[in-house]
This record gives C-alpha cells, sequence and structure tokens, in this order.
C-alpha cells in the first residue's frame, strides 16, 4: 500500500488529535516517564515528532523534487528534541504538534504531487536511493511506531501493579535493544 | 502505578474515542487485514475490546467482590469475538464499543470501590490469586495493548512500501510468536 492523503495518508492529519485524546490531563509522573534506559517518554516523542515535522519530511519532500539524487538528506537529528521538550508542557507540545501538522499538510496538498513525482528519488545518507512515495508513506508508518512507543510507555508504568497479568501482556515485554 | 479511575484509568473512558480518530474512514483492505498468520486486523481488535467489555472485566471484579478467591473466574474465550466481527462493519463496531464501554465506566463508578476493595483477592484459572485492583490495572493496559496492536496492523500493510526505512521502523518487525 502505497502514499495517498486519501488512503492510509489521513492518519497523518489525525495523528495530533489521537495524541491529545490519549494523553491530555493524564498525571505527569505517566506521562513524563520513559519505559527503560535510552527509551522516551510520552512528553518526549511529542517533541520528537514535532521536531520530524519541522526538519525532516517536508524538507527533504522538497530535496527530491528540487535536485533529485544530486544532494542527500540533511541526517536527522535524534536528540534535535531536546530544547523543545524542557521548554514546553505536554499541552503546550500538543498544541504545537497540532498546528505544524496542519501547516505541513496544507502545504503537501499545495505540492498536489502526481504518480510521476512519488516515484522520483531521492538520497538517504545512510540508506541510499529512495523513492518521494517512500518517504511521506515512511511519514504515517513512523507516526504509528511512535503512537505505539507512547502505549509501551503509558503501559510500563504498571507492570507491577498489574500482578500475575504481567505475562499476558506483551506490550510489557522489555524494549527491544536500540 | 495502581488502578486510579481519575489517573490513568481515564484512558478506559479514551478508548472508543482513540479508535475512532484513527480507524474511522481508513479504508477497507487496511482495517480488515491482519499483520501475518494467527494475528489479528484493527477490525477484529475491535471486537475483541467489546468482547471483553461484554463478559470479562467487570463480570470478573463483580466475582471478586461477590465471591472473593471461593470461584475462579470464568476462562476469556480469546476467540469469542468471531461472530460480532462477521456481522457488523467496522463503523458499527465502533458505535458498538464505545456504547459498551460507557456503560460499563458508569457500572464501574456507582460501585464506588475503596482501597480495601481493591486490595480484595479473586482467582485467576491459570494465573491464580489476583486482586481486584490488579485486574482493573490489567484493563487499562489491555487497552494499551490493542491500541498498539492496531498501530501495528496498520504498518504492516506498508511493509514494501516504506522502501530502505523498513530497516529503521522497529513496528515493522515480525509479530512476536503467540
Amino acid at each position: 500500500m502505497g502514499f495517498d492523503l486519501e488512503g492510509s495518508g489521513q492518519i497523518l492529519a489525525r495523528t495530533p488529535r489521537l495524541l491529545r485524546t490519549l494523553l491530555e490531563g493524564l498525571p505527569d509522573e505517566l506521562v513524563r516517564a520513559d519505559y527503560g534506559p535510552g527509551t522516551w517518554s510520552p512528553h518526549e516523542v511529542v517533541g520528537h515528532l514535532i521536531h520530524g515535522d519541522l526538519t525532516d519530511w517536508l524538507p527533504r519532500a522538497r530535496l527530491v523534487l528540487e535536485r533529485g539524487e544530486a544532494v542527500a538528506f540533511e541526517p536527522f537529528d535524534r536528540a534535535g528534541h531536546a530544547a523543545l521538550c524542557r521548554e514546553k508542557s505536554l499541552g503546550e507540545l500538543l498544541d504545537y504538534f497540532a498546528t505544524v501538522r496542519e501547516t505541513n499538510l496544507a502545504q503537501l496538498r499545495a505540492m498536489a504531487l502526481t504518480g510521476h513525482d512519488l516515484a522520483r528519488r531521492g538520497r538517504h545518507p545512510a540508506l541510499g536511493p529512495a523513492t518521494l512515495g517512500q518517504l511521506l508513506t515512511t511519514w504515517v508508518v513512523h507516526d504509528l511506531n511512535h503512537i505505539a512507543q507512547i502505549c509501551k510507555a503509558l503501559a510500563f508504568q504498571h507492570k507491577e501493579a498489574v500482578g500475575p497479568w504481567q505475562a499476558y501482556l506483551s506490550i510489557l515485554a522489555p524494549p527491544a535493544p536500540r
């Protein structure tokens, strides 16, 4: 299943609302807790999603259209959300994410991409050649990945409190090594 | 973190709305697709959540309060949602889930559980003794587990379409054996 703004691409527009539904008003000790060394709290994941929307997806899409494979994408800074997360509460991050995502999707729609555009190739600095369609599909799957990660972080804070049921809940398995 | 309807227990009331935000109006080939042998599609997961709300969580809670450890819980039928899923569209399941969950939470609130109640023990048919608080916390984590599972099922339909990024997306790892 490839990229289609009217198909699974609809998910991009829904993620900010979904995260607000899941997270708004939950106790701070829940949304600020990670699930092990090197993992992120829900608060950090929302910061990471904003950082990606500001620096990664659309800038890369424009680079594919303008330069093709001639210029590799800027490497993405996986720690680039640290300042954002220090400065903003979860509520502020959720508001900011909603605005940034809405702006980005308006710009994406204005690009009026054709099938020919989606087949154009750019160059990832580590992964090599990749099409614009693959980039935009990855944006969708990346959202899903991080929604699932937030669920895992929330679940982990209840690891002891579920008692014997821990054995039945796969979400409580230790995080995969990075 | 134990069970608290005003803390992480708030998640229980939000899950139907969250699933509607995530799933409503997505293409049928997306919401009806599982992610490998023995796994469930998003459509099936919503059916499973309804079946759990109808037969598992509150009936078990009442049994703990009424009989303690004297009577083991009815075993839960993991395939019990099959008829429901055959009969109902995703939109109908989402509506049904919202109603059933709302009714259950109203009944749970009416039970006005005390700390003493939450510490009472029942008996799981396979796992043995478990407290009411552990049961209700498991209800919350079970929701999170299945929201994450739905994200995985949606993501999997794009496994090929993300091209080289597959290597970076942990949600596209094969499902754990059951």
